[in-house]
């Protein structure tokens, strides 16, 4: 996996000063290859391209940060569009105050551990579009609400884009990066995503063989005894490995990164093949 | 519906400024009986008790609001217990700032609309508790997060109660309420909550005549031409009705509160028994 998403970002650079480690984790048996992940900055574009809804984080008139659900729209650039109403405590907060984040975690699957799953804040200020901006502000938002169009003229809602200065991403337990505003807005929405969670269950109920070939194999867990696909992309595979020595998490790559949600079955059947062809090295 | 629940709260007392009204609300054909619901404090209850995660707005050291995903236990007040860690940006803002909010939002069922579901705003301080009160709040979040036993002994992690000082609960589109802490407190978690989803599958999927026979008697919709269960409570259910005249919003009450889950099957076959009985009055 690369250090540039498992790495702890500058702030989160330390160890819990508490009693002990976490549960070990098995050491491969031989060297893999190096696996492209997704940037922070490629995941956090991702995770908002998908969201529909969030967690906005604005300041109340008594000085009380105040989290609410608000339903979201994307422009472009990743910037979350707001159209709230001053009806709402959280609308008439950013009529005082333009500075607020917006929250947005990867829905859940069932039975899965809430707290394993990504999330992305960005922070910033709203503003109030103008022109060809405000148009593709509330198409955007539109997209996934189509009655804001009629909400937007009302008198009392305001159409807002969140531009923003600072962007968090947390991938689930010890994964998490600062992303640059700039890297943030340039960086490409993964195009596999539609198709990740179907392509995952499909991997874990009709190729489990398969799955676990390629960690005994390229995955460089030669005594694995179960291997579960965590996560696909279209760089590679998180599967989790269980060993006779503990568990562990290990990233495959695609040999070429996927271009459609199509492009997801040939890299897995090439994964497959290069699987087979594998021999140890010394 | 009761005056409580519908009625929009004071600071939202106003109505849309700008073009038209929503869709019109056919008219009921003859009256109903007035039906109990859920005061917004034993909404917000319910909502809380069921809520594994929230949102945080907590104050970051540059004055933005910061929102972020959080785990959740809730004490027997109903306050929300989190357990977070200072290498995390809300950890940190928590230990500067106390004062800070957690949204809780209803899960959405497959295809419905997010915005069209219930969500609650707890706002106030955290406080660090102690003796009892520690291992208690400790024991809340941990009936969710076993691992969290293991976490709170970590030097950088904290356990926190937020004291509650403002309640909002949004019911969904124009149901709204401000709830008194002290109420909010007080109020009973509806229990039969649990089985609400699936027996108001149970309700639409195999017993859609009666709903329609429901509305058409106790619902005071004689016109109805379909009739589909939005939600079911301890007081009664919520139905839509499609009318030649327009739809409508039907509160149909039970005679008794439903007082545990089993008890809703009871509570639905009276009013199955009521229905038939009905006679038109005048």
């Amino acid at each position: 996996m690369s250090e540039t998403t498992r790495a702890a970002a500058p702030e989160s650079d330390e160890s819990h000063g508490g009693p002990g480690a976490g549960p070990a984790i098995a050491e491969p048996t031989h060297e893999a290859e190096p696996a492209r992940r997704r940037t922070p900055g490629e995941e956090a574009r991702t995770l908002m391209a998908a969201a529909k809804s969030g967690s906005l984080a604005s300041l109340s008139e008594d000085g009380t940060p105040w989290a609410s659900i608000v339903a979201l729209g994307v422009t472009g650039a990743g910037e979350p569009v707001l159209v709230v109403s001053t009806m709402a405590e959280h609308g008439r907060n950013l009529v005082r105050e333009p500075r607020c984040s917006v929250a947005v975690a990867e829905p859940v699957p069932e039975g899965d551990d809430p707290l394993d799953r990504a999330r992305i804040t960005l922070a910033g200020r709203v503003i109030v579009p103008a022109g060809e901006e405000a148009d593709a502000a509330l198409e955007a938002h539109a997209r996934h609400y189509p009655f804001a169009r009629g909400y937007a003229a009302y008198a009392d809602f305001t159409t807002y884009v969140l531009r923003v200065e600072r962007v968090r991403w947390v991938g689930g337990f010890a994964r998490m990066s600062t992303v640059e505003p700039a890297e943030y807005a340039a960086a490409a929405i993964d195009p596999t995503a539609p198709a990740a969670a179907s392509a995952r269950l499909h991997l874990n109920h009709d190729h489990a063989d398969s799955v676990l070939l390629w960690a005994r194999t390229l995955g460089g867990y030669a005594d694995a005894l179960e291997a579960t696909c965590e996560a696909i992309d279209r760089y590679g595979v998180d599967v989790r490995v269980q060993t006779p020595r503990g568990q562990a998490p290990v990233r495959i790559g695609f040999a070429e990164p996927a271009q459609s949600p199509g492009d997801l079955r040939g890299a897995t059947v090439a994964l497959a093949k290069a699987a087979r062809a594998w021999t140890p090295t010394a």
